[in-house]
């Protein structure tokens, strides 16, 4: 893999007011974005970074999903082109960078080249992905789950939002035409720039983290049944208070990630009281569990001890606790050659860094299930995302631009053999 | 005191053939009751109430609250009357003896000293109070409350229902016109007949629990503030989760109760995540909780240990917690001499009985503060109560209703002295 080190930079002034431009497009007043995948805001951010693509001469393309592909040509067509890119939705009350830093700087690259008069050997392709965030349509990251195979298209296409509509509905609705197949572009190798949505580079003042992959994710859904009876009547060792159940889970499960740290987490993100009253014990709670590690053998171990633990409080308390999988996404490992590209690029540029698991889910999650794939994270304030507070700093997003710049011009210029046999 | 002994019994199997009969006044298909205070199935139980009592001979008055007092004279009208009775409402969801059995056993009363022709000293008084649940009103036990003036009529009058409906709007939709004004009869004694509500008569195998008094009460509404964060990229170290404080909370009010056991309880009955989603961490958490115990110290006590450790909890997890009193219920002691006489009513009736405190607040807590006043309780299957499946056996409300006709004869034939200087 090619190590040649460019002194070219992006123009950080442009990038940023780039994002700020188009953080128009279903801005909120809190100075957040409400865009929900293929909502009448982001068709217009669509038809937005279509021109601006079109304007830079990238050759512009749309899968069945509406995901946005926009091919710079290279000196060598016959090879694959090298990828980046992340997706332009928000949640309902998202941030100005989720997904959107991605995206513009990738346009930020293509827009340097070009000053440049840079042409790289292999094609470089900016992406915007159709449904990230999956605050419309489940699962998230659809679009591209269906281009590596991990869903049919038609059953994408049929899922719906809550008022009803189909995804094939709102992409009609946007008059969003398939220019080919999803699942037909192909890819080289992709390399995705996003914010970090947790705390550790900002805590540790480090400007790039380096992925070497994503966690696997087990999510579960819970119940826990005991009996409701009178609050005032019912002595204490009487008892079968299914809200106390969940006390005892929720504190196992903080011991149990604890046990298996730094990189285990587990969350009870929803918890609800059947028929809840101030003079009743809870007779039932439902409760939905999110654990998440870089091992799958981890994973394994805390689903383990922690069903030994539910089973005992079960017991214990005279309760009945189900615990049911719903999801599993296993560790996603991305390309040791990139990330250590990705790696070198920042010494070289300067820049502190850290190697880092992504604890969120991201497109190229799926996409290194089928291509050679890395990211590259910067720091956002206080780690909030998925929040109109969502922050990050000119600076920041210049330098992760820059590596990413650096490491795209090393993909695409790298010789033949280093990544297509 | 008087502690002459009859052996008139009442008729079982009209008590609970009349229990059946108005069972019907709001029926659900699953064998419960849905009568709520005022509502049309209300009205019909409230005139089936007045021509059972004016067939029986008793003259029929109602307070401004709807409040209805049934009548027998005695035989010294100058005595003040000794007073029976509990309600006729009912949870949305309610059981066929809640309060039902108090009202209906005091006609069973009448009925069997009419059939023997038994005319006591001081007259007796059969009571129907309104709104003694509070599903529709709130509070509950209102119209008790406002006779001993606890709450200015005009203030409970101008209270309303969920949709809007006042009590005064109520009372005229049933066409029930007062004809006294609420707080006016005077009441020589009050002896209430109720189901348990709570599991430890049935479990002990006793028939009667010789009510010594009424709970204090403390109502709280409490939240806790962490910060919401993803729950994929925060580390386990740096979460501030508000659910995970909740479970603490839960768990200490569970310990400080036990520890001021037996009669002391605990309980969080609402919680409450405030925009709750699977993969982020809880950032605030609204509870209520609810404490009782006979004693006011004991209350002080938990109150005073529960704060402690709240602030603890509070620092060691970086939340913020509050804790609001909404309401305090002092504790409400039965007057001895009364309680005594229904423990040896019981003892002469060979009925297996045990002292017990009443973990629900019930009409008689509210007489107890003017009146001389006790309560007789009788086993409920399972001690299910506000639930379709409430249940009592004929044979304990029959022993029930026998142990209020000997105690209301003792006192309604006791020396003037006795009770009234």
């Amino acid at each position: 893999m090619g190590t040649a080190r460019h002194n070219l930079r992006v123009d950080g002034a442009r990038l940023w007011s780039t994002l700020m431009e188009t953080a128009e497009f279903g801005a909120t007043p809190a100075g957040g974005i409400n865009r929900l995948t293929l909502s009448p805001e982001d068709g217009r951010v669509r038809d937005w970074f279509r021109a601006a693509c079109e304007a830079a001469g990238l050759i512009v393309g749309t899968d069945e999903l509406g995901t946005q592909f926009a091919l710079r040509p290279g000196r060598d067509m016959t090879r694959l082109p090298i990828a980046t890119g992340s997706h332009l939705d928000t949640q309902p009350t998202g941030g100005r960078f989720d997904g959107i830093l991605g995206t513009l700087a990738g346009l930020e690259v293509v827009r340097t080249l070009n000053e440049a008069g840079l042409e790289t050997e292999a094609p470089i392709l900016l992406v915007n992905w159709t449904n990230e965030e999956g605050s419309r349509y489940a699962p998230a990251t659809m679009a591209s789950a269906a281009h590596v195979g991990t869903f049919a298209t038609a059953d994408i296409l049929s899922r719906t939002d809550a008022d009803g509509v189909s995804v094939a509905e709102a992409l009609g609705r946007l008059d969003i035409v398939a220019t080919e197949p999803t699942g037909a572009r192909a890819i080289g190798a992709f390399v995705e720039l996003h914010i970090e949505q947790g705390p550790i580079l900002e805590a540790e003042e480090k400007t790039i983290g380096v992925v070497e992959g994503g966690q696997g994710i087990l999510w579960f859904d819970g119940t826990i049944t005991g009996f409701e009876s009178h609050a005032g009547t019912t002595p204490m060792p009487r008892r079968r208070d299914a809200l106390l159940g969940l006390a005892e889970v929720a504190l196992a499960v903080e011991r149990i990630a604890h046990a298996h740290g730094p990189s285990a987490v587990g969350t009870l993100g929803e918890a609800v009281i059947g028929a809840p009253s101030r003079n009743v014990i809870p007779g039932r709670v439902r409760f939905t569990l999110d654990i998440r590690d870089p091992r799958a053998a981890t994973l394994d171990a805390i689903e383990g001890e922690l069903r030994t633990t539910l089973t005992e409080i079960a017991a214990r308390r005279s309760l009945a606790i189900t615990l049911e999988l719903v999801w599993r996404q296993e560790p996603v490992p991305f390309d040791p050659g990139i990330v250590a590209l990705v790696e070198r690029g920042a010494e070289a540029l300067g820049l502190p860094h850290r190697r880092m698991v992504s604890g969120a889910s991201h497109d190229a999650c799926n996409l290194a299930l089928r291509v050679p794939t890395a990211m590259i994270f910067v720091p956002c304030k206080d780690g909030i995302s998925h929040n109109e507070a969502e922050s990050a700093t000119s600076a920041d997003c210049t330098a992760g631009a820059d590596l990413l710049l650096q490491t795209l011009l090393s993909l695409a210029n790298a010789p033949r053999a280093t990544l297509q046999g």
